[in-house]
C-alpha cells in the first residue's frame, strides 16, 4: 500500500486515510482503475488546449474525494463506503479517445462499468468482495440507477451529481478556461437530503443555494459549448474517426495494418473479451496512428501523418445543414484527388444544458424507463423543479443546442471559401 | 495556420499574434515541435503526482512567451525574434522519460537541441532560414551559449532562466504543490540589462528583487527535494531504468523482444539516426513497456507487469550508502528468486540548488569552459552575486544535496526491515 | 513621487511607469483621489463578508489599469491618455457608504464627478490642465458621455465598460464568494471597435467572445442578488438609513448632537460646497455614528449602539408586499416600545441585470436621451445586439428583479413569526 | 444569531454550525470582538498596498477556524472548545494603528488580551463563564503562555502557531505580493502532537513535514522584509508616530486641540479604563487626524494634512547608522523651517526570523522565563530542533536583521542627496 494522501491541483489534498477508506486505496492499486493513468479525459483535446492532457486517474480520485466530502456532510454514514467506491469506480468502462471509440462497440460506457464490477475476472470485484460480498451487487446497482434510496444514484449520476462537479473544474483548470468554475463549496454547503414518499432525494437549500445550482448548470453548459464542442477539437476528433474507419475498412477488406488483437477486434466490430477491453488505452491507439503513418496504404498513413503532425482539418459552421454544400466539399475533396469518405466529415455536436426528464435503462425490467433527473430545490418542505424557479435554466430548459460543421484539409480551404461566398 | 493565441493554465492567455511573431507559428507547426506533444515533461512523476502529466510542448510555448515578455520589457527588440524562437526550441532535443533515457545515448539533449536547429533534414532548420538564413547559426549559438551578448545565452540557459522561471510554475502547478512558486511578475520586473567590460550581462536590480530573486532559487531548491526527488518517483524512474537495462540486455544477448527499430537502437547503445530520433517518445516507450508484459522472458514480463499496474518499489533512505546493507537486500532479493541486478537499484539523487561557477562546452574550443553563471544583483552601477549578498542562499551555495536510496520489491521490505533494526 | 508600480491582488502587477503616464501619477497624489482611500467599495457589506473592506481607491486605480490595456491591445493611442484618466477618476464623486447618502443630495455621484474635473478648486483640473488645457473639458465630456467617438463613453460607462470588469472581479475576490468571476483575458482580447455610422462604437467580436460577454453579463447578475443585494447587507444599510434619518431629524428640530459642518448640512439636505464634500468619508461618517452611541435622544443612541455591535436588523422576504404585513410590523414595534419610523424599514431592492436601450442627461440639450448601451456583438461587418443571440441574456433582457423585505429588531421576531405563519 | 458560516477570501467557508461551536458565535457577538472590525490588520500599511485593509476581525475568525481545523486533526477533541475560543480571541487587546500606539501605553497587547478575558466589565468573560465557569482562567492561562499541556500554548502563540499561519497567508493575499504563502494544508497535514517527559508537545513529522515547516517560517523572513518593513511603509507609520507625538506634547503643554477622552488619556500616558481601551479604534484616530488638519498648531495640522493627502516622507536606508547623517538631516529640516524633532524620524526596522530560546511571563513565578519555542520535527521517537536540520534555517537562526532608516519630507530630498553623494 503506498500513498493515502493525494496531491491534486484541483483539490489540494484528497485524503483517504482512515481505517474505513483502506477499501478506496486497495481499489486504487486494481488493473481496472490504474488502467485509466493511460486515458486521457478529454482525448483529443490537448489539439486545441496543450495543458489539458489530465487522465481519467486522476478525475476518479476526485470523484471519490467529493463523494467522500459530500456524505460526511449529511451523516448519512451508512453509506459512505459504498457511495465513496461507486464514485471512485464510475468511469473504469471507458474506452480511450472520449466517446470515439464507443461507435465502434455499439455499447456505451456506463454498461461496461456494471459489468466490470461483477465480472468474475476483475480485480475490483475481488477487492470489492474482499470486504463484503454484497459490495459488487449493490455498487453495481448504485451505477445502473436501479439502487435504493434514490439520493445514492444521483449523487453518483445525475445533473448533480459529483462526477460533473469534478469535471467541470477539472476540465476548466487544464484548459485554462474559465467557464467550468462555480461554487463548489457553497453549493455542497447548501445539499440537503430529503424525504419524498418514503425515498430519499437530493437536493438543494432553496434559499441557500439556487444561485450557487444555476451557476453549476451554466458551468456546464459554458463548458459544452466553449470546449466540449470546440471547433478544432471536433475536428480533431473528426480524424481520429477517419482514422479508425479507414483502418476498419483496410482491415475487414482483409489488408494488413499494424495492429495488435483487441484493436484488431474493436475495428472489425468484433466482440471484446474482458482482456481485450482492458489492454485498449491511449497508449495503444496512439502508437497505432503512429505506426500508421508508414501504412502501405496512402489514405491511411496520409490521414495519420497529418494527425501527428498538428494538422488538423479545417472546420466550417453551417448554419443550416445545406446537402448540397456537403456534396460539393466532396467533389472539391476529390478534385484534390482525396477520398471524400475519409477526408471530409459532417460533424454534428450536440447537447442538453438542462433537462428535466430522463430516460435510464432499468435492469430487472430490461427497458428503458423514467428516472426524474431534475434538480430540485428544497424549502425545508416542498421540492421546487430548478427550471421552474430560475429564469436563467428556465431559457435553456429541455433546449438541445446544435452544432453542425462541416471538417476537411486545408488543401481545400479555398475551394470552400467560393462555395459560401 | 491555426491557432495564434493560446489558453495556458499558468500563465492564463498566451499571444503570438503580431505579424513579427509569425514565425513562432511556424516553428509550432514542424515535425520537432509538434513531437513534444508526446513527452511529458516530468516522465514518471505521475505515479505520485497524478496530475502531472502535462507535456514539454506546453512547456516549450510558454518558455518562449515569457522570453517574449522579458525582452518587451528590456527595449532590445533586436533580439526579440531569436530569443522567442531560442525559448520555444530550447527543448527539442529532449528523449521521453526525462533524463532516464540519456543513458543510452551517452549524450545530453542539450547537444541534440544544438544540433536539429542546424540538420538539414529538420524542418526547424528550414522555417528559420525562410525567416532569415543567418537564424539557424545564431540560435545554434545561443543554445549552445557561444552568442555574444552573453544576456541572451543566459536568459535561456543559466541561474536565471526563463526555461527555469515556467518550468518551477508549470510543475508546482501540475503537481498540485506549492513549493515552485515565486513573485514571476515582480522578478521580471526587476530584470536588467546591464554592461559589463562591453559585453551585455542580466541582473536583478538590488533594491527591487534581491527577495524575488533568493525565491526564485529557493522555489527550484524545493522543487528538487520534494518533487523531482521524491522518493516513489525515483522508484518508479529506477524501474524504467531496470526494464530498459532487462530490455537492452536480452536484444545483446540476440533475444527477440517485441521493439521498433530506433528504440531497438536506442537500447543496443547504436547511433540514432535524425529520424529514429524523432520517433521516440512517451507513446512508443509506454506501448513497448505495454508489449513487454507478455514477453517470454519473465524478469521483462514481470517488471511491466509491475510498473504499469502501480506495483512501485520500496524504497529506503540510506543515511550514508552502506555497501553492506547493500549486499543484503541483493541476497534477500535473490532469496526471493529475484534477479538483484533488475531488482535492487542503488538511486542517489543529487542536486546544486545554487553555484556560482559553472562550465559549458565551448564549440569553437571544443571543450568545456567556464562560464559564470551566477546571479547577480545590479545597483545601477556594480555587480553583486547573489549568494555573497543573501544569507539564506549562502548557506546553500555551492552545496550538493545528495540522498541515496535502496529501491527493491515489496515482497522483501519485510526482510529490508530487519536489517536495518 | 511615489510609486509608478502598484501591487493588486486582483491584477498583480499594475504599471504606471513610462512618460505619458506620468500624469495617472499626478493625479493619483491629488487630494480627491487620496480622499477615496477612505470610501469603502461596497459600504457595509463588511458587515456580512468580514474580508469586504476595500476601498474606491484601489478599484480606480484597477479600473485605469484594465483601460490603459484595453487601448493598447486597438492601437488607438490618440486616446489612450485622457480615458485612463477618465477611468482613474470616475468614482471621485461618491459620497460614503455606497449610494446610502445620496438621499439626502438628491444628487447621483456622476454629476458629482463631472463636476469636479472642472471645478476651479480641484488639484485634479490642476494636473490635467497643466498637461494640456483642453483635457478637463474632454474628461467631463467622456464622463457625461457626450464625447465623440461613443467608443470612449462606452468603455467607461455602459454595460461593457472597465469599471464594471474590476469591480465584479475585485467584490469577488474580497467577498470571497465565486460569482462575479468572468474571464477578463478573454473578454478584453474579443473587444473590437468598429465603425458605424462615421462613430466608433465598442463591440465583442461574434466568434470568438459571445460566451465571454455572457459571463460577464450574468457575474454581474450573480453579484447583484447574492452580494449586492444580500439579506443582512441590505439591513445594515437599512439601519444607516434610519440611523442618518434619525440625526436628520434631530438637528432640523434643532437639537444638539455632535455633528461637524459638512456632515450637518448633508443632514439638513443644505448645500454641500466642495471643500464640504471632499471632507465626507466613511472615517467622518463612522466616528458621527461612534459618538451617537451616547447622544441624549436614546433613539439615535440605540441606533448606533446595535450598528456599532453588530446587532443588525432582521429581515424577511416579502413574495408580494402585503400593506398589512407592514402594519402590524410597525405595531408590534410600537408595543416593544420602539418607534416604527426608526426601527421598521420596507426595503426594496432592484435590479436590471441587462437592459438594451438607457436614457443619459445630455450636458447641450438639457435633457436625458436614449444612449444605446447596448452590448454588441461584431461578425466582421454587421453589430448583433447581445439579448437577441444569447438566450441566456435574453431571459434575463429588460427584466427588473425586485426583492421587497421588512427589516426590524430582532427583539420583535417572535410576533412577526406569527403574523406570517 | 445571524450567521454561522463565513466566506473568506483566504480560506473559503469557515463553519461554525455544530452545537459545540455555539459559544464561538456568542463570542463573536461581543464588544471587544466586535471592535476588532474597525482595526486594521496592517495599520498604515495601505499607503502602499491599497488593498491592504483588511481588519483584525477577519483574521480572528480564521486564527479560530485553522485552530478548528488543526485539533479536528488530532483527536484531542477535549480541548477543542477552549482553544477555539484562545485563537478566536488573541488579539482582542490590539490597539489601532498596529504596534505604533503602544509606545504610549508602555503595555503590549498580549497582557490586554489576557486582562481582558478575565476582566469584569467583558462581555468576553460573561460568555465564556456562561458555558463553563472555568473558561475565562483557563484561556487566560493558555494565552499568557502558563497553560499545561504545552502543546495548547504553542498552537495560540509560538513560532509554529495558528494566528501566524493566518497572518501570514491573508497579509500576502490582501497585498498581493507572493512572499507569505507557504504549504499550509501540508503544514497542518505534518502536525503532530508528541509526548515529551509527561508534557504534550506540537510538533512537525520529519519524513513529511521538514519543507513545508522550512517554507512557512521562510514566509515569515519575507514577510518581515518585504512588507512588514517596507520602506515607505514605515515612513508611514514614522509620521503617524510623530502626529502622536505632537498631539501629546500640546496636550502636555495644555494645548487645546480637537480630542476625545480616551485618546486624550492614551496621548498623555495617563492610564486607560477598560471603557477607554473599547473606544480606541482606526475611526477614532482617523478622524483626530482628519480634524487636526486644521489645528491652529501648525506643526500638527501640516503633519496630518501632508499624511491625509499621501504625501508620505522620504525614505533612504543607512547602511550603518551615521549619527553625522542624522544631525546633517536635522539641520536641512531646519533650514527648512522644519522642526527636527517632528520631521526627522530615525527609524530601526528590526527582526529575528527564526530563534530557538524565548522568554515567556510567567503568571506564578511574576518573572519571565525560558519557554522554548523552537520547532521541533519529530521521527516519532526524537525531536529534532528544525534549524539543526534545515540549512537554510540554520543561515538565519538566532539573527537579528536590521534596518536603519532615516524618513524626512520631501523638499529636503535635494539636500540629504548631497550629503550622502
Amino acid at each position: 500500500m503506498s500513498e493515502k494522501v493525494f496531491r491534486d491541483p484541483v483539490h489540494s489534498l484528497m485524503r483517504f486515510d482512515t481505517e474505513e477508506e483502506r477499501i478506496v486505496l486497495d481499489l486504487i492499486e486494481t488493473r481496472e482503475l490504474q488502467r485509466l493513468k493511460y486515458i486521457k479525459q478529454l482525448g483529443v483535446s490537448y489539439v486545441v488546449y496543450p495543458g489539458a492532457v489530465h487522465t481519467r486517474f486522476s478525475h476518479s480520485l476526485a470523484t471519490a474525494y467529493l463523494m467522500k466530502r459530500v456524505i460526511e456532510r449529511f451523516k448519512l454514514k451508512g453509506y459512505k463506503v459504498i457511495l465513496t467506491c461507486a464514485a471512485l469506480l464510475h468511469d473504469i468502462g471507458h474506452l480511450p479517445f472520449s466517446h470515439l471509440l464507443e461507435e465502434f462497440t455499439k455499447e456505451g460506457h456506463e454498461v461496461r462499468t456494471a459489468a466490470i464490477i461483477t465480472d468474475k475476472k476483475s480485480e475490483v470485484r475481488e477487492v470489492l468482495k474482499s470486504y463484503d460480498p454484497s459490495y459488487p451487487n449493490q455498487i453495481r446497482q448504485i451505477l445502473e440507477r436501479t439502487f435504493k434510496p434514490s439520493f445514492a444514484v444521483k449523487l453518483i449520476s445525475s445533473q448533480l451529481d459529483v462526477d460533473r462537479m469534478d469535471y467541470l473544474l477539472r476540465d476548466s483548470f487544464y484548459t485554462g478556461v474559465g467557464y467550468g468554475n462555480f461554487d463548489l463549496d457553497w453549493l455542497i454547503h447548501s445539499l440537503r437530503v430529503v424525504e419524498v414518499d418514503g425515498d430519499w432525494e437530493v437536493a438543494v437549500d432553496l434559499h441557500k443555494g439556487v444561485r450557487a445550482a444555476e451557476g453549476y448548470v451554466l458551468a456546464r453548459y459554458y463548458m459544452y459549448r466553449q470546449v466540449y464542442h470546440h471547433k478544432r477539437g471536433r475536428a480533431a476528433g473528426a480524424m481520429i474517426k477517419k482514422i479508425l474507419q479507414r483502418a476498419g475498412d483496410l482491415l475487414k477488406e482483409g489488408h494488413q495494418i499494424f495492429v495488435i488483437g483487441p484493436l484488431k477486434r474493436l475495428l472489425m466490430n468484433s466482440h471484446l473479451s474482458f482482456e481485450d477491453f482492458l489492454s485498449l488505452d491511449d497508449v495503444v491507439l496512439s502508437f497505432a496512428i503512429r505506426q500508421w503513418e508508414r501504412s502501405k496504404d496512402p489514405i491511411l498513413a496520409d490521414l495519420c501523418l497529418r494527425f501527428n503532425r498538428g494538422k488538423i482539418f479545417e472546420v466550417i459552421d453551417l448554419g443550416d445543414p445545406d446537402p448540397e454544400i456537403l456534396e460539393k466539399v466532396k467533389k472539391a475533396a476529390l478534385s484534390h484527388g482525396l477520398d471524400p469518405l475519409y477526408y471530409v466529415e459532417l460533424d454534428r455536436a450536440a447537447d442538453n444544458p438542462y433537462i428535466d426528464d430522463y430516460l435510464v435503462y432499468d435492469d430487472k425490467k430490461k427497458k428503458k424507463m423514467k428516472a426524474g433527473e431534475n434538480i430540485f430545490l428544497s424549502d425545508g418542505k416542498n421540492l421546487i423543479e430548478l427550471s421552474s424557479h430560475s429564469e436563467l435554466i428556465g431559457a435553456i430548459r429541455n433546449r438541445t443546442f446544435v452544432t453542425d460543421r462541416l471538417c476537411f484539409p486545408g488543401e481545400i480551404k479555398g475551394d470552400v471559401a467560393k462555395f459560401l461566398a
